[in-house]
C-alpha cells in the first residue's frame, strides 16, 4: 500500500496543510502556534473561528512551565496526551479525578466527581497550568473556587466538550476570566486531545 | 453560579439533545448506540454523516468482549478513555506504542512508531477489539498485516485523525475491510476520544 511513513515528513505536511487552510492571520503569533496544535489534534481547520484567548495566556503559560509549574488536568486522557519528554522542567502532571476521596466529596457537594476533584487541586493551584478537556462542571467549579478567593493559576486551558454546560462554562470563562490568562474554544467542541495539545504547544514553544 | 451538577441528569440531557438533533434514523439501532457515544465524545451531531460501518460490527465486537477479547489501542490516550469498570470480562487493554522494542522496529521498517507498534499486536490480534484513535499509519499498517495473512480481529474501530493519511486510511478500510467488521468516521475527523467512546459503547451495550 502506498502511504507516507516518514514521521518528520508527516508532521511537515500536516502543519503545511494547516498553515494553508486555517485562517490564522488574525491571531497573535504565539496564539497561532497553539491554534495550529489544536487543529492538528482534531483535524478541523475551522476551529480557529471559535477560539477565544487573553493576550497574556501563552506567555504566562510558558513562563510558568519554565518555572516548574504543575499541570492540573480533569481527566486521565488529558494527562496521557501530554508529551512528558517536551516539558521544560519535568513538570508534575496531576489528575485528582481518581483520588479515593473524590466519590465522597462529590456526594457531599452534590456535584460530579469531575467538579469535586477540583477541591483537591487547591494546594497546587497557585501558578499552575490548568488543562480541562472533559467536564464542563470542572470548569464551572474552577470559576466558583476563583470567585471564593482560590489561588490564581498561571493559565486556564479550557476545553470541556459536549451538550450540557460546555458552551456555557467556556462563554463564562471568556466573558469573565477572573484575571486569569486563558485559552478556550467556544461552543460544544473541545475534548482531551485539544487540552493536551494546548499544553504541548506551550511546552514545545517553551523548550525551543 | 447556576449550572447543572447532577451527573445522571447531565447524561440524560446530553443523550436527549443528541437524539433530538442527530439524524440517527437511517442507522441500525446498534450502530445508532455507538454513534450516540461518538457524538457525545466530540460534541458534533453532524458526525453521523461521515460514519461508515459493516452490518455485523457491533454484534461482533460485543460478542468478542463477552468472550474476554483483548482490546488493542494505538495510543495511551485511547486506553485511558476506556471505562474499565464497564468491560464485561475484565478485558485486557493493550497499547504497545511505548514498548521498548518499538523505536528500533520503526527505524528498521522505516515507518512511524505507531505503525511499528502494530507488529507487537500479532500474538493478540485474533478475535481482538482494535481501537485506533490517533495514527493513520497504524490503520494502514493493520490493513497491510491483514493482506499478509495476519489473524483477523473481531472488529476494527478506525478513528485516526488529521491531515495526512487519516481520510485515505479510513476510505481504504471502508472500501475493503478485508472481511473484518468495522466502524469508522470518514474524513479528517477522529481521535482518541472517539476510539475509546466506540469501545465504551460496545462494552456498555454488552454488559446491559
Amino acid at each position: 500500500m502506498d502511504y507516507l511513513r516518514d514521521p518528520a515528513e508527516i508532521y511537515r505536511r500536516s502543519f503545511a496543510t494547516i498553515a494553508e487552510e486555517a485562517e490564522l492571520g488574525g491571531l497573535p503569533s504565539d496564539v497561532a502556534e497553539v491554534a495550529t496544535r489544536l487543529i492538528h489534534a482534531c483535524g478541523m481547520v475551522d476551529l480557529v473561528q471559535d477560539l477565544a484567548w487573553s493576550a497574556d495566556a501563552v506567555a504566562s503559560g510558558r513562563s510558568a512551565l519554565h518555572a516548574g509549574a504543575a499541570i492540573l488536568t480533569d481527566a486521565r486522557m488529558v494527562s496521557s496526551g501530554i508529551m512528558a519528554t517536551r516539558l521544560p522542567a519535568a513538570n508534575p502532571v496531576l489528575c485528582s479525578l481518581t483520588d479515593e476521596a473524590v466519590p465522597g466529596l462529590a456526594a457531599q457537594l452534590r456535584t460530579t466527581r469531575s467538579a469535586a476533584a477540583l477541591d483537591l487541586w487547591l494546594p497546587h493551584l497557585e501558578g499552575a497550568i490548568v488543562a480541562i478537556g472533559n467536564a464542563p462542571t470542572a470548569l464551572f467549579r474552577l470559576l466558583e473556587l476563583l470567585d471564593a478567593g482560590a489561588p490564581r493559576p498561571a493559565v486556564i486551558l479550557g476545553f470541556p466538550v459536549g451538550f450540557v454546560g460546555a458552551a456555557e462554562s467556556k462563554a463564562e470563562l471568556a466573558a469573565n476570566p477572573r484575571g486569569v490568562p486563558f485559552i478556550t474554544v467556544l461552543g460544544r467542541r473541545g475534548g482531551s486531545a485539544m487540552a493536551s495539545a494546548a499544553v504541548n504547544a506551550l511546552a514545545i514553544g517553551a523548550s525551543a
